[in-house]
């Protein structure tokens, strides 16, 4: 038996695992499985795929699933994918550069996995370019956080940083507009607001909301107007409603 | 002990609480909680607002909340809500005749419970009058999904009804525009699209998609454009990006 993957190097979850197949197979280094539970079509689709990309396959107990991947969510399938290609804020201006519009999301104090990952297959569904998160105040890449994303942990690029308030300046440096969604409703409508071509999009905790060191950063404040009793919209829902409206206006 | 409290008259967790405390506490029959385990400031501001309320507060063991609510999620909180006084379609548009501008939701094969309350809870915030849901291809109001709607479930007119199909003529009749939302990008496109001021949102799962026969009776199809390489977003952000955009037409 080989050594287990490093859990951030795991990724979990039927649907997750075939994203992953499907646009980015050469991120995956081997697909852990149970023996002889593969009924349904799901389970049979997913095997015969990693076998026609040549993913090598290794049959364990469900036990084993579990404790590799520090979850009972894993659906019989578990996925080692290769060490994440973290950038840092210089690298991805450079990368962009000559781009007109770019949106990028930013997220502060976001540590619930689902969360985290559901605001990640936000951003891959909805044409964000890239996702910045901090080191310290933020969710790790977990299995859980990778199954939460569909896989689109694998498919978009990674930023992850120590400092979020110094990132904030060297976007807008990089020409972004840097937007904070807030539960103010005096901050701007965000249903109505005309959004840069380059945004930074940063948004925040149900609980905490975003640091008032970020928030004095940016430069616009926007509110997603609420018509109901209840305060506030989920997280990745309301992020969700800001990215189509910034990335609907990028061609 | 009095008898336990039906699963279909509980909610538990301290957010989803708190909410229907705040708003409508005339729901509320009694507050089921642990002895002395209030030590967090949520714990104990949900308590003191209990008692404000004069809502009966019963001391009972972790396990008997487990139990109760069948499931570990409950924060050492459940709450007793008085049966909700389902509406029929007609009974609804009686109730919002003369008004010009109304959103209703519609769910078709929404099982899981997470994305059930989070439906509910977008509906809620969003400015949705009423959440449309079938009683045998959708979920029921289990304490776990009424925790997922942050109290939505409480809050929001409800019509759970035998036959989906018809009660999409009910409102056509009623002067509803019935507008599916499908996984089709040769649909048209949600972002742009113009809603008409009575609305029948309709969604379907993310797996199953929209009833053919319901979506034969639309008089629209709408597609969310996606930009990645991953198929579709999760059914409640999908849903929360079109109620923004056509409660948001909404005064």
């Amino acid at each position: 038996m080989q050594r287990l993957p490093p859990k951030d190097q795991l990724i979990m979850g039927i649907h997750a695992i075939r994203e992953v197949l499907l646009h980015a197979p050469e991120r995956l280094l081997r697909i852990f499985t149970e023996k002889s539970k593969h009924t349904s079509p799901g389970k049979k689709e997913l095997l015969a795929l990693s076998e026609a990309k040549h993913i090598p396959i290794s049959l364990i107990p469900f036990d084993l699933l579990t404790q590799m991947t520090g979850s009972e969510s894993h659906q019989s399938f578990a996925a080692h994918v290769k060490g994440r290609p973290l950038l840092d804020v210089a690298q991805f201006l450079e990368q962009i550069e000559g781009r007109e519009r770019v949106t990028v999301l930013m997220l502060d104090q976001i540590f619930d996995p689902q969360n985290f990952g559901a605001l990640l297959r936000a951003a891959e569904c909805l044409g964000a370019s890239a996702v910045v998160w901090s080191k310290n105040r933020g969710a790790d890449l977990t299995p859980t956080a990778a199954k939460a994303s569909s896989g689109a942990s694998e498919l978009l690029p990674l930023i992850r940083i120590s400092n979020l308030a110094e990132a904030v300046s060297q976007f807008q440096q990089g020409g972004f507009e840097a937007v904070a969604a807030v539960l103010k409703p005096e901050a701007e409508n965000a249903l109505s607001f005309a959004f840069a071509p380059r945004t930074l999009l940063i948004v925040g905790s149900e609980g905490e909301g975003i640091q008032p060191l970020i928030q004095k950063r940016a430069d616009r404040l926007l509110y997603l107007p609420m018509h109901g009793k209840i305060a506030s919209l989920n997280v990745a829902q309301t992020t969700a409603v800001l990215l189509a409206r910034c990335c609907g206006d990028t061609p």
